[in-house]
């Protein structure tokens, strides 16, 4: 199979580098292009890059030459990990120009024609395609805190009908970008806000659980309220979890619908599908972001910690990738499942 | 005034640590006894212990040598900060030998007839210590992560009647004694498990603010669930909090009260008393481990984040200092009220 | 007595923040302007400030009305928290208009009649002043890491004669400003360079150590080389440090002069000195940052680890606060000796 | 190719946990059996270990029945994570009973039959075991500290000739097993003393970079200085060198010999063998540990910052991973070139 020119805007911010990362060798696309913001243009990557994943940068990447981010690129694919100061409206002119923006940012997330996508949970909605006026096409991925929370979610709501959510989170640096929070702030501290994070919490789940008839998306109907922190965690999302719903299971049935859940990736067996999606682990202490953030590859979902609940029905502690499964990860396999459903063919 | 003598259990963890450092300078008390387990016993304090405290050990105390934990000690008020392990017994010695212990353990919490205090809410719970069967007495403090939970909840209860309460605790490391936990274990990690953490959370408020009457307590009833965290934070440990109350105030109202609670040790201007006991916060962001554990010499209570909550009537987050309000500094809080109050001269 | 009038230049910095922090009930200096960038200045100080100090700020500094940087001031004392990219500039206006500038900035330490101060070490070099052709003038304060570094060297130097030292350093993010590092840098991590730090280093201490004749510094004739890195660890900086001394001492000589050494702060009850400005720990596993770095006050040097070497003659580790001795404490115990030997009424 | 049977001993302790992350999958060997203490003998592998690696332990091993470390094994090839508490005794069981021991600890070291082995420096000196008095043998892998500065120090020795040697490390704190540090001792800290660390930095290279002839090592003939500190980091030791060579070369000499040295795990293309053992970066904030440690796999050797130095030729600093390349997957290495030169078949 020939490899399909992808390129990724805003490449030198955190969720980019990621990007960069997780292309390498992937078997269906082929990084050609890096754009980011004019201070970067013209450079080489390396040069303009302040690199902080956990592997080295490849020389591969690090030789291209900076792009800014017009829609003047080769490639047809293009993945956004712009900053949302810039991203609604970058994202837009790709999309008009007739390019594929898979985006990471928020700004088109409400968009009523565009999908929120998490291709386990919701991969019918990417029908709203049909019904956008772009020459191309977008599609969003939620935000990291939401799509550990929407994937333990969609099992349940699915199987014994949602009621009400409460989450609190301890969210990892990295979900800040970069350089994003100061470690003078964060060393040895607690930081009890996340501008804006609750509000997406509290409204991204709806949609993503919503069904879709008519190319229109009917918002799922429970309550949800979240309070989310910021810990000193390099990267992994923990979140506890209440849940009530509207046919009351028992604990063993569950975790059996968590431990079979399996959907439209793990069928087309897209590279970067986990396995299984959700793991359910029965020891007290798991999960934990440094033991389980690289579940299958980072796109898997740690749950753990399952009991009964005196105010809602059960309570529960989860844990995913945010910078793998939580973003870049997560828009590289809505991309994949485009390309596997032939929308990239039109 | 002269001062009264007093010994600590428990002297080389950290608890036992703690209470040294408060106790250096205390205007009622004098330390002159240290006693720790037999492997400890007979050595000079500042060989036996392994200081882990912010301030360097005071020459005055390392010098004593340490007793073992036998009812031979000449101070009759005793400062436990013994492990659960041997606590209960230890203690039950002392107070039949005609001791005064006031324990940071667990063991003796939900005795019928001692009293689980905060002297800030429930300073009546004293009038227990006539119906024990010691020839001294026994006197306990909450857990270090019910304590700050207690002192929120305290104003609420009084003026707008709890039904319900959600709890979420990102808890410090110095809770877990020491050496506590691995560095391996929490260094870029969060652990959503502390054994009997959550049982302690969850009815210890029932009997801290329930009435007494006729020397017995009646628990005070609302709901309570809580979920408890471990994070990579020394001291300090934050939460984040929901409340059903029987009537709805408006947040102003809630605020009110918060800032205007007093109670008997600001009356009796104890020595470790704080000026005011809770102090709310405007900024989003507070309140902050780093920042707020030390308000008011460590004995207040950080309070931030009032807002309105779709599943509860409101939501905030607390901050409390773990080891000082949660631990020694509010056992010594409690001899200066037992101390003021007259319990001593029986 | 009357206490003076004094303001901050650079009070939003985190030295800044230190410098408050530290002039709250002072008994000589009573502070009373703030000054600050152009984007600060007409507002609250409070809400200028992005707080970061682990002490709540006082409502008393919080009130005031931040000023720009112009040479404007009521108070005649001007401390500078500068950030180096304009502290040159701005110092120079002030001093120029009058004011005595006391600085925590870099720019001005290498002027030849600009002393270098560190109030234990070079008093004398005050003198040089005299010969500043300013209508005020300027002081300087030494690099954070050189003032540690400083006064160990300070009673080896002159009792048994430096020849070569060595010294590598794991410094303290504090040291970096604020925001300074980003915690996705240093978390889990080493950072093995800090841009003009090794040259500082190299450099300061033979100013510092230097003879003072005819209003003139002759430097000091010694070899230095110097490694520095960045470790996750909030205040205080470790270094550890190997010397060839032209007459070789026994340890115990080493460790008295050390214990023994006091100077004109000492001599003269200044309220910031130190009562001993150096503690020698004999415990192998002192000094450690968390333990030590408050040490009188956070003006005291920790040291400890002496043991031969079979490099140099000696090898030893000491530690020391990076923002209170290392920079803001320094600075205003400059003040204090220079208010005290008169240099105020001029 | 039939894969050989393999053993590890000390299985639980963090070293025995690496030992089988690196071993799953391996080309060469099968791991078949675990030993560890009699407290934990007889129980599931996955019931008796604190599974403390990031990557979640595979049910394969997990299954396992622990064994008690008596030689009794079927295996003839055992990996030894032993404590050196007992390691000494039970390796030399296990060696006189006709097994090939490779292992960690520290204990056999410095044997003057017992090879103190990094294959890519002294593969030669295997020959050592034609001279053991054991039925089976032992090989030893170094500290890990010294691993990274022996293969620093390598090419320096073999082309320019070593004075003297000065070295700083700032360690890990997996090095020091698990628990190993407690978490209150190394939060926002650094400690300055690691027992017996120093000790064997400035013996151990002596041993590696000697000369056999005869069976005999002669220890090679220069200067060395260490001082070992502990920080919050993971994985992976940083230490800043200094080095005075016999001959001083460029420093583009000394890069040029970093970056093309390779030796016989290179030329046998172990499996475990860095493609190169050393990575040289001319970025001044490199190497980093949470950047570099997984270089080649966490084999490689990353080194940066060389420049002159006032006191020796030259400094620099290195980065290598220390329960990898410096623990368990140095000693695999060994297993490979013993297996690859037919040790194993007489």
């Amino acid at each position: 199979m020939k490899k399909i020119s992808v390129a990724i805007l805003g490449a030198t911010g955190s969720v980019g580098q990621r990007f960069i990362e997780l292309l390498l060798k992937h078997p269906y696309f082929e990084l050609t292009e890096l754009g980011a913001s004019g201070r970067s243009a013209g450079k080489k990557y390396s040069d303009a890059v302040n690199w902080i994943m956990q592997t080295p940068l490849s020389p591969e990447f690090g030789d291209l030459v900076v792009k800014e981010c017009i829609p003047n690129f080769e490639s047809k694919i293009v993945f956004s990990g712009l900053d949302s100061s810039v991203a609604g409206e970058i994202e837009t002119q790709f999309a008009e120009a007739g390019y594929f923006v898979i985006s990471n940012a928020r700004n088109h997330r409400f968009d009523a024609d565009v999908p929120l996508l998490i291709p386990e949970i919701n991969f019918e909605h990417l029908e709203l395609l049909r019904v956008q006026n772009y020459k191309g096409g977008i599609v969003t991925n939620p935000n990291c805190s939401t799509i550990g929370l929407a994937m333990a979610l969609k099992p349940l709501h699915d199987n014994f009908g949602l009621e009400a959510v409460n989450v609190v989170t301890m969210q990892a640096i990295s979900g800040a970008g970069y350089p994003g929070i100061a470690s003078l702030d964060i060393l040895d501290n607690v930081v009890p806000f996340i501008g804006g994070e609750e509000e997406k919490l509290e409204t991204e789940p709806a949609k993503i659980l919503g069904r879709i008839s008519s190319a229109k998306i009917e918002l799922a109907n429970f309550k949800i309220s979240a309070q989310c922190n910021r810990v000193p965690v390099i990267d992994g999302h923990t979140e506890c979890i209440q849940v009530k719903l509207k046919s009351k299971p028992t604990m063993e049935e569950i975790k059996k619908v968590w431990r079979e859940f399996k959907s439209e990736p793990q069928e087309l067996k897209l590279p970067s599908a986990p396995i299984n999606p959700i793991h359910y682990f029965e020891e007290d202490k798991y999960p934990q972001a440094k033991i389980h953030r690289n579940l299958e590859n980072g796109m898997g979902v740690a749950i753990g910690r399952l009991r009964e609940c005196s105010l809602f029905d059960y309570k529960f502690t989860i844990l995913s990738h945010n910078t793998i499964r939580g973003a870049a990860g997560g828009t590289i396999l809505i991309a994949e499942l485009m390309q596997a459903k032939g929308y990239f063919d039109r």
